[in-house]
């Protein structure tokens, strides 16, 4: 105990007459304690001058709250955490990613928070070994989740580690995990893009979905399925593929290379997919829409960056993003494991641009 | 003191049972303590196998390496702070940031690290708040900076901060910070891009370029115009504009609005920019690149998504991201100030794909 009893009060002294405190902040900014605290926690009620003034003087104090805050047990690290079981490349190679985290970004940063990514690759075990680092090393206040899987393991692996969670995304069956997802029936734009279609005449419509082990994968081609019963038809070819470019060319090569089974219109399972899918079907010299009618999902900034104009299944990612911090957020304040309120987030629907037409005569 | 007497020692007795040692680890894994200690800070000369040995032991027993470390003063936090004083929608907007985010993860991940991402808005004052906060609360290991600006005061403050940083870019004059950048001539591949169209027979070249506080967008507009002056040619347009589509498409609709002045080739300052650019022209009925040559910046994916697939400046931003990691990794491993080793990044180049073509007749 000599050590003990020799540091910790010297320690204790040092940090009084070193670091300001609170008051000091307040006695500067001329407010209340109350309302540094308010501020610092981004609660509301304090008007942007006078938060202004408190982070100046802050600032000026060289003070900063959760230095002392994290010297308490089970403070809040500010930082929550998001875990890819993906190559390093997926932000490059997916920009879904980075429009969802721009969305969290959105909530995260007026509040001081930060995003802790953790690309952590393919190899069995690596996410599982993040999560349990960021749990153990308390390293974040809580984690966001993407993917839904089927028989998904993190869920459980999150309860055991006590780090709240927040799934973006549909849970299979009855998950035990709070979830923000699009409101309205879910993948209504995928039936939206199915009557569209026909509308315009098309009567030979292909999927190209991606790996079925993911939930939105399966879920949106029943949905496709039953939109085209709707109307009397059936797939001309559902071609389950992966979530790249590369993928998306050489289905459109397979599905445009016999004449008796071409389809007239083909929806993708993203927009990165449906734009590099357009530009395979153009080189082999189908004009888009007139011969071929291409619809993505997702509605990413790239889809109004190309000409013809991409038409595709609108989600709100930056709202998905946002609701998950929302609800990270709500779990935090309220302790509990629901969110505090429902979230809502507009409903997928088709947004109908230069990428879709009449289906080509005699087809 | 009394609390202290009574509380800590029963927290020590506590740790000692309930947490399992680095040695039950070894043990459970039948191997060195040394080496489980290489396993977990990710040194060299361990087999793969017998690293995820290690691993499984560790997760058996519950055991992390850093849930120890963290309680010794000035443990490694495992994590790389990245503060972009940028809106949340960065990610979104703009891929560039995605594909150098895949870069630093891609050497991140392998060491267990995670990148702490703080998009904190364009408000004055936010960024340095930011890394105020990463520092004093210990948040980050070091920090990693892209967008040299003129003048840039963020280097003396993470100075200051005794942060660790390292820019991706090009620093102004002298600013003392580690920097890695693209090896050989600075911005070479602008000038082989004027020269290819040059080649090509256009005399008529307009660039549109991005806000002139940033440090590489006076550089490429020297380099753009020193090159032109090799060829006996003058700017036929010079637009400064925003690193937006909405920017380079009006730049596009002014470009091409009157003939007399009407360039045949534009060079836009980034691929998002030229893809846009290139869309916008189409839309008005010139063909890209019968009537207008387009070349981009950065060779990220959507170049070669779309059709024509872009010709563009290829600068490695995978490799500068994984550039900028290993030098951050070398300056926690030294100490030191400066990488450990020069970084060898590929020069940009350019990689001439279908978006040019000879200047069209009588231009």
């Amino acid at each position: 105990m000599a050590t003990q009893q020799s540091t910790s009060p010297r320690t204790r002294r040092g940090s009084r007459t070193d670091k300001p405190t609170i008051a000091d902040v307040a006695a500067l900014a001329g407010v209340s304690v109350s309302a540094v605290s308010k501020v610092v926690n981004n609660r509301p009620g304090i008007s942007p001058p006078t938060r202004q003034r408190v982070w100046d003087a802050a600032e000026k104090l060289r003070w900063s709250p959760s230095a002392t805050a994290v010297a308490l047990r089970g403070a809040r690290t500010r930082a929550i955490g998001m875990v890819a079981g993906r190559s390093a490349d997926v932000l490059a190679a997916d920009p879904h990613f980075s429009v969802l985290i721009s969305g969290i970004e959105a909530e995260l940063a007026p509040a001081d928070y930060g995003l802790l990514l953790h690309i952590v690759g393919e190899e069995p075990g690596a996410e599982e070994r993040a999560y349990r680092r960021l749990a153990e090393e308390r390293r974040v206040d809580g984690v966001i989740l993407t993917e839904s899987r089927i028989g998904d393991s993190r869920f459980e692996l999150l309860r055991q580690l006590r780090l709240p969670a927040v799934l973006v995304g549909t849970p299979w069956r009855e998950d035990p995990i709070v979830s923000v997802r699009a409101g309205g029936e879910q993948d209504a734009g995928i039936r939206e893009a199915v009557h569209h279609l026909a509308e315009l005449g098309h009567r030979h419509i292909a999927y190209v979905s991606g790996p079925e082990d993911r939930v939105h994968t399966v879920f949106r081609r029943r949905v496709f399925e039953a939109a085209l019963g709707e109307r009397g038809l059936r797939p001309t070819r559902i071609v389950i593929s992966e979530f790249t470019a590369d993928a998306a060319v050489k289905a459109v090569r397979r599905l445009l290379a016999e004449p008796d089974r071409r389809p007239t219109a083909v929806l993708f399972a993203n927009d990165t997919m449906a734009v590099a899918g357009m530009s395979a079907a153009r080189r082999l010299g189908f004009d888009v829409p007139r011969d071929l009618s291409v619809i993505g999902y997702d509605d990413l900034p790239v889809g109004e960056l190309v000409y013809p104009r991409l038409t595709t299944i609108g989600q709100d990612l930056v709202q998905l993003g946002r609701a998950a911090a929302t609800a990270m957020f709500g779990l935090l304040d309220s302790g509990r494991s629901e969110p505090v309120e429902p979230t809502a987030v507009r409903p997928p629907g088709l947004l109908v641009r230069e990428s879709t037409g009449p289906a080509a005569r005699g087809a």
